[in-house]
């Protein structure tokens, strides 16, 4: 699987669960009408107990100088929940939900559905907000390395 | 969603309702145990009504060089379905599912659900097969653009 190269997220959500973010590149766009992403979860991970609880969230897609912060919140660093957050790149968005300043894309919105396969959870997602930012390359996951896609690269012909 | 930069696949099947194959990037690993991926697909495609009908399918996740057969089997250039395979880059997998000969890795399998969810269906798809290339980048699109992410290309830190 590590050869499906993907954008790296970081999943935010605040809610009656409390406040939790997870590093996430199982993330997929499902339809513009309406807006919809879904996001797969180990059923495992203290976020998935959490957004059991919770409704709103946020994907944070990651430009490429974020690589760092990615590590903060797959818990490669070890760094508590709380620190992570004391990070001075998070805004307060809508219901409270941390909404990454710098993002390439922000999507806030609310879970609409929770659906278990095997180890994990397909959490289904429709968007009330989307953020853009004008410019940034993208931080991607693959071959377990992240990499930077700049945005004015197209691919070269062979 | 054109900020989400993913690996371009070519999904591939033959069965009952024939042989097709269409480029997607909305497509996301699931579960380890056992294998599974989902794949979303508009519901008005021809590639829709065929995975309707047929079990077997074939993700090729494609190299960098394949830009070319990416808009092929997109439609960008009205290619007709049966020319798509013509072009001497195929194999005939199990079940004559048609596997990429040079695929980053190619994972073959079979339908599990089909899930409506809007414009949408979100295929579940469960590995029976998978082929991976040792070398090899990978092309991604991110931004409307084909990009090519080499596999030895690590972020460089900012």
């Amino acid at each position: 699987m590590a050869h499906l190269g993907a954008a790296v997220n970081i999943i935010t959500s605040n809610g009656p669960g409390g406040r939790c973010g997870i590093t996430a590149s199982a993330v997929c766009s499902v339809t513009d009408t309406p807006p919809m992403l879904l996001i797969c979860i180990n059923r495992n991970s203290a976020m998935h107990a959490i957004l059991e609880q919770n409704v709103h969230l946020c994907v944070n897609v990651l430009p490429g100088h974020h690589e760092e912060l990615a590590k903060h919140f797959s818990g490669m660093t070890k760094m508590p929940m709380a620190e992570r957050f004391e990070i001075p790149v998070w805004n307060c968005g809508t219901n409270d939900v941390p909404v990454l300043k710098d993002a390439l894309a922000s999507f806030q919105g609310r879970i609409t559905e929770l659906k278990p396969v095997g180890s994990h959870s397909v959490i289904f997602m429709e968007i009330d907000q989307i953020t853009i930012a004008a410019n940034g390359d993208s931080l991607i996951y693959f071959a377990r390395n992240f990499c930077r896609v700049a945005r004015d690269n197209p691919a070269m012909t062979s």
